[in-house]
C-alpha cells in the first residue's frame, strides 16, 4: 500500500524543494506512517539556541505533506489547509528534532495527520500538531 | 503516580457532574492515559442517527479532564483553555463512541492531551482532538 | 448575495433542526455575516450556572453553518470538518450568548469562518472559535 | 493603556531579534492592536513564488507577541503555547503580506490574539491565525 518509501520520498524532496531538503531527514516510512528528522541548524534558532517555532511548524508541515506522498505517490498538489500546534516543552539546545506521523484519514478530498516532536533523545515531546491537507481532485 | 483510578473517577463524575455522569463510562485509567465510553442516547443524536459535534466535543472535554484528575486527584478547578478537533469520517449510526486519551504535558500551569474517537468495534478515528487546561495555583 | 436572511434561516432551523430550534435566535444575517443568539437555559448550564464548553462548541458550529446556508442556499449538505476554539473568560452566568459570525472563505470544497462569543451585554468575548466545513459536491 | 508604540516595538525587535528584524514592518499599534507588513524576499517564498507556510507562521506569531509587549512593555518572556491557522487562499506572488492583530485577552498568565493576513492591495484573507502566548509570573 506504500507508493514512496523513505528512498523514494528522501529522492523527492531533493528534486522538488532543494532549498529545505538538506534541513530533514525520513528516516523511518511504512504503513504506520513516519519519522523526520530536522537537522537542526544556526537558521533554525532563536536566541537563546533553541528551534524556532516557525521551523517546528515547518517540519509537522512536511512530515505530514510526505505521509501522504508515500501512499499516492508524488501525483497530486496537495496544500496545507490547517495546522493546530501546541508547544509543550523547550526544546534540548542544539539538538536535533524528531517527528513521528500518523496518517489518520486519506480522503478523496482531505487528508488528516498528526505529529509529535521530540528532541532526539528525549522521551517528554516538545509539541504536538495537527495538520488539515487539501487534495486537488485528479 | 495515579492519584484516581477508573473506580475513583466514575465516583467523582457520580458525584460532581451527577447530570452528564451516566453519558460517560472510565474503561480504563493508567500511567499511559484513559479510555472513556460515551453511551450513546437518543440526546447525542443527529437527524440521521449519527453522534452530533457538541458531543463528540464534550466526550473530549470530559477525557483530557479526568486524565488530568487521574494525577493531580480531584484537588484543583481546571477549566478548558483551548479545543482543536477533527472530524475525520461519520460515527456509526447509534453506536457508543470510544475515547482514547493521552497526557502529553502537565505542568504547573497547563497540561495537554489528545484524543482519538472511534465508534465502537471500528478501527478507523471518528475524530481527533487536543485539548489544553489551565490549572489554578493552589 | 444572501440566498437566505434571517427569517429563511430561523424557518429553516425550525423544520430540519426541530430538537436545537428554540435555543437558538438569528438576530442579523447579511453579507458580513450574521449574528446568533444563544437562549440560555437549564440544560446549557454547568454546575456554578455557566454556559457549558459543548454548549459553546454548538453555538459557534450552529452559527458557521448558518452563514454558509445564507450564502448558498438550503441545499448541500455541509458537515463540519475542523474546529478551534479558545474559551477565554467565563461567561455570566445565566445569560444569554451572543455569537458574531464572519464567513471568510467560502469556495468550491470548503468554507471557513470564525466567531467571537459574548454575554450578552458585556464588552470582553468568553471564546473564539474558528471553523471548517466540507461542502459536498453536488 | 500602550506601554510601546510602533516606534518602540520596531526598536525592541532590531535590538532583541536582528536575524529577522529586517523581515517585519510595525506599522500601526494602537489600543485596538496591531497592523505588522512582513517584506517578502526570497527566503519567504516556495517554489512557485508564493509565501510558504512556515513565513505565514512566523508572521502571525510575531505579531500576537507584539500586540502583547504593546500592552506589558518589553518585561517578561512570553511563550507560545498554541497556534491554529487556516490557509485560505494562495497569496499573490512576490507581494509583501499584512497582518492585522486583535488582541482578545490579556490575562494574568495566558493572552490570546488573533490574526487575518491578507496579500498587500487585495482584500480577501490568505490566512487567519489564533495563538495563545503564556505570561511568565514576574
Amino acid at each position: 500500500m506504500l507508493k514512496m518509501d523513505a528512498g523514494a520520498l528522501t529522492a523527492f524532496l531533493a528534486r522538488d524543494f532543494p532549498q529545505v531538503c538538506d534541513d530533514f531527514l525520513v528516516e523511518r516510512a511504512d504503513e504506520d506512517g513516519l519519522t523526520i528528522r530536522l537537522r537542526v541548524d544556526e537558521r533554525h534558532l532563536r536566541p537563546g539556541g533553541t528551534v524556532s517555532g516557525p521551523s517546528m511548524f515547518g517540519l509537522a508541515d512536511v512530515a505530514v505533506y510526505l505521509a501522504i506522498l508515500s501512499r499516492i505517490g508524488p501525483v497530486a498538489l496537495a496544500v496545507t489547509t490547517n495546522c493546530s500546534i501546541d508547544f509543550m516543552r523547550k526544546p534540548a539546545a542544539a539538538t536535533d528534532l524528531i517527528c513521528d506521523v500518523r496518517l489518520l484519514k486519506l480522503g478523496r478530498v482531505l487528508a488528516v495527520g498528526d505529529c509529535l516532536i521530540r528532541s532526539d533523545g528525549v522521551e517528554a515531546p516538545v509539541a504536538r500538531a495537527s495538520l488539515t491537507y487539501s487534495i486537488p481532485a485528479t
